[in-house]
């Protein structure tokens, strides 16, 4: 079978990075170009030292992104780009014929106000909007299966929807009742060179941040609106905690009625029994991040408790693999028609 | 000025541990016993590897605790052990006219009834509860002057009390709506040698345990009653993070009726603005482990959500410092009349 | 192409869970049986939290060793057992027809004295020994193709052993000089439950240990001195560091003549430019363990003291991959004339 | 008694916030100064969040750095700058009567051709290299009793010097034969905001760096062959290891003639017994940095290999209090005739 000849838009950044580690492996797909406007150049092997420079891909040379001599090379282009950045990119490449997997904030919200009270800035090419797809598999399949442009979501809004959707979607529980608090490794954060992500100032440490509005709230209260049929708002509190990967989200909310934890499990069986990625944890076990880092899968947990009534829903994943590159090779698997496996065990 | 001699009992733990370093440096407190049944006969410094073997403290024996011995050798005795077993030592320790701090749970549930649904066992001595005294002194500073028992608080528990204690007593907040969340370092679950305590099972690891009902939820739910006036129940959830030290809290609670920060700040300053070991931080502010670790610190800042109105308070404290031992000398420093920063600076 | 049937004995530790890991992955091999006295019973999802329990190696069951019962089920047994336990294991398998690849040391050690004085107990079963290959495919692979019985390395010498051979089979270093100084990660003391293990106790430590004599210089020293051909001791100090997996190891060895770095260069490009697992960074890089970590990969570099003449050689391993799990997979593929990175990337 | 006045230069850095931290408790000290280009016109809390905002040392306002106008305001000056700046700051203070204790590299070495070699620039002031001692109490303790300008050691070179010092000096082993190995926890690498020193770049990585020449070698070589009365050049490797605070050390070195653990034990007793900071391990004990962090004690082992008759010594220390901050306070104490221990324990 002819292989899909892809580009790394952004290459050089941690999940630009796990991109070119995935799909190294993909057995469907071919990494022929990788952009970046610094290591424009280089050999991917100086870039990235974990890759054998006797190798073809160790010795692709990095380019400048230009989407006009990325023409009749590539099918298909994962933005590991900054949001404003991407969007930009997104445009020709469409034009060209060339699919788009967004891994940035650009084209996850609907909405171009929301986009720019949540970014700053105006949104750059609002006409794309409408044809976007929000690459959550687990929730949009059908429509990321038929998309030309998906929008990857962000690794703290996969690890808050997917324990919450069904329950949603089944009006089992009160969506504007969620307290969702999450504690995300540093990689998160990004490769970018700051006194507050050095080794010292992260280790030996736990903080929460960007309270009370973190970006990633714009399109998680999207996704549960659109679930919940009305316009939802929640409470999303972060934290950073000294690990190299991995986000675990631990929310609490209210029950539309007394529920039981059998009743939530059934609910997220009946989303969920068939997902190759979602890894249901019955009580008493819970999640841990070390069980899922560099893999794709997503364990979900849950309680109530029984004093109070409270439903308690927990998740982990990493934030490298389910909360941005595993993700994004999964939408392609789906958009292909391939088996959603592949390049992510 | 005499020191006061003191006896810390089960030395060999991290509290024990921290107590013996504190108290190694208090002006006006001698360490004269040191009780540990699988220690007994040995040196400090075989057990302190940190502590000077040629020095007084280095040289002490390790004994194994007998109130009887120690009555006439001690003025004061800390009890590091856990709970049940602290219960059975405070008694005769109290008849012998030994003041006595006490690290463990056993004296700060007022209730016998909760005590027991939480610890699973009846209380051993429910006689000496109506003199028990709650150990946090920003809190209870006037009873703990008086007291002859002091139940020094737990550390989650200092944690969520010092935040919200004080905006509940000024009707600011409703506290059946908190929502606390706390990430733990792993010194938290003590010297216990148990394979979820192992360097590869907690590095690179973050999860949730003990929900939906950890034993601290007790105390912290009485204490809020206390100040509410009336009974309340509360969400608390714990999380294990990987570091040694330290406990960041953040808590979501809804306003009795629109607030500000300036509000929730003033009540605070109002409240604290002279205590020497809490440190308010105005928004934009965030507290931090790193900052509160090795001390008897314990930062505290707020945020108010704009667009919901939801109160965010947020704390982190030493959880072996402002969390156990540090706060245990600061009560011995209260209840002697001393200067309460004493041995804690 | 029908698969190898293998079993994994003693697969609860760290090597054996990552045997698992990786063997599930392996197109050519199938794990038929995992044991261990402790899980007998227990499906492979239950010991593992990372395995799906909805495949069928999740809900594989944890039978007790034995041989007779495994007779006719498997083709090949990994052992990673302790010393003593598993020579005891080899005998039946063996005799068995069964082929057998051992991670622990009980076959690393031709001389069966030097086996007793390292290891404190009598050879269980001398006369295998000469049948025995010791499982270095960069130094043994001709008798690896035709072993039926292979001691794989221990994760020290790997490192130590990679970057000293070529150049004492050139003569160009003096091997009775070797100064090899090693840094673990905590996964390399395996999964006992000990006090010196437990998290509090290894992070923010750094420590030497096991010295003057550790137990995989026996094994380091018998491969030194056959390829020196001549009996030579050298120097080893291990150290263990807060991390979870690898392995670096730095060497100070002289010359036995002055050499560059161009002609040490050279002859690890002769021994080594072909190898699927050895990357070789040439000065002015480094070898990292964060770049092997999780891969078959072990990294080499050197540097020549222009003041003093010292050489020095640098490398990093993964201590389960490369230093174990990995390296006993390695062998599999070169046994069976696979090709050697199956299961391995 | 009345407060000696100090001003900390440079006090933004990892060293300058410990000499405040620790300066801050000096019973005889009073900080009358913090300099600092980019954080001029700051009250240090801003600077130190750990630091009580309602305190007179939270609240007193860094300054640009300008002798000028401390004069008559200071007693004594702390240097915690960046080589090459330090010494064109000492020039004027000594001028104006005031003490210098260097932190830098500046005044270190006695040959202004070997600081050229190592440092990359003309030494800037020369004439002030023979008045200035090397602040290593253990070994300069006479000299630094009369200093003005004292050059604190590096923190590598104190975790070398102390162990092998004494040895050297009773001729028991060859010092040309040392090979010094040392794991550097990151906050060695100083508050520079770079990206190998990014949390997710130095987590679960180790590597070595600096090879083969690292700078504090010339100071370690100088102090080696002043007690060795002849010129001696060693192997020095340096490694990054994943932990804020901490070095440990193992030096292999050939003895002159046969020797024993219990001879090399009363060499080292001989020179430290009575040493306030030195803490000797007999064998079969370890150093351990986290025995040592956050306090101003070194750690000293040795073992003699029986089989090679090596000789290993092992050291560990807080770069930052003993390889740093607290060996400046030594020193201070020293110069002033104090009680060595004051504001260090």
């Amino acid at each position: 079978m002819n292989k899909l000849n892809a580009a790394i838009f952004g290459a050089t950044g941690y999940t630009g990075e796990e991109l070119v580690r995935r799909l190294a492996k993909h057995p469907l797909v071919e990494i022929v170009a990788l952009t970046s406007r610094q290591a424009a150049g280089k050999p991917a092997s100086d870039v990235f030292p974990w890759l054998d420079r006797r190798s073809n891909l160790g010795k692709l040379q990095f380019e400048a992104p230009d989407v006009a001599s990325l023409k009749g090379r590539i099918d298909v282009a994962f933005l590991a780009l900054p949001h404003g950045v991407a969007a930009e990119q997104a445009s020709p490449l469409l034009e060209a014929g060339i699919r788009v997997l967004d891994l940035s904030a650009d084209f996850r919200i609907k909405d171009p106000q929301v986009y720019q009270q949540f970014y700053g800035h105006q949104h750059p090419v609002p006409g794309l909007l409408p044809g976007a797809v929000y690459g959550l598999p687990e929730r949009h399949r059908q429509e990321i299966r038929k998309a030309n442009l998906v929008a990857c979501p962000g690794c703290y809004p996969t690890g808050v929807l997917v324990p919450v959707l069904p329950l949603i979607l089944a009006g089992q529980i009160r969506p504007s009742s969620i307290v969702a608090v999450s504690m995300s490794g540093v990689s998160g954060a990004g490769r970018t060179v700051e006194s507050r992500l050095m080794f010292v100032e992260c280790n030996e440490s736990v903080r929460p941040y960007g309270l009370p509005a973190h970006r990633h709230l714009a399109e998680i209260e999207q996704e549960i609106s659109l679930a919940a049929g009305e316009t939802v708002q929640i409470q999303f509190a972060p934290h950073l905690v000294p690990l190299n990967r991995g986000i675990a989200t631990t929310i609490h909310v209210d029950a539309s009625s007394p529920i039981t934890e059998q009743q939530i499990g059934a609910t997220l069986t009946s989303a969920y029994g068939e997902e190759p990625f979602v890894r249901l944890l019955p009580p008493p076990s819970f999640p841990d991040v070390k069980n899922v880092a560099y893999t794709n899968a997503i364990e979900v947990s849950w309680r109530v408790d029984p004093r109070t009534g409270k439903v308690i829903l927990m998740s982990a994943e990493d934030n490298l693999v389910k909360g941005a590159a595993g993700q994004a090779i999964q939408c392609l698997n789906v958009m292909q028609g391939w088996d959603e496996e592949l390049g992510l065990n």
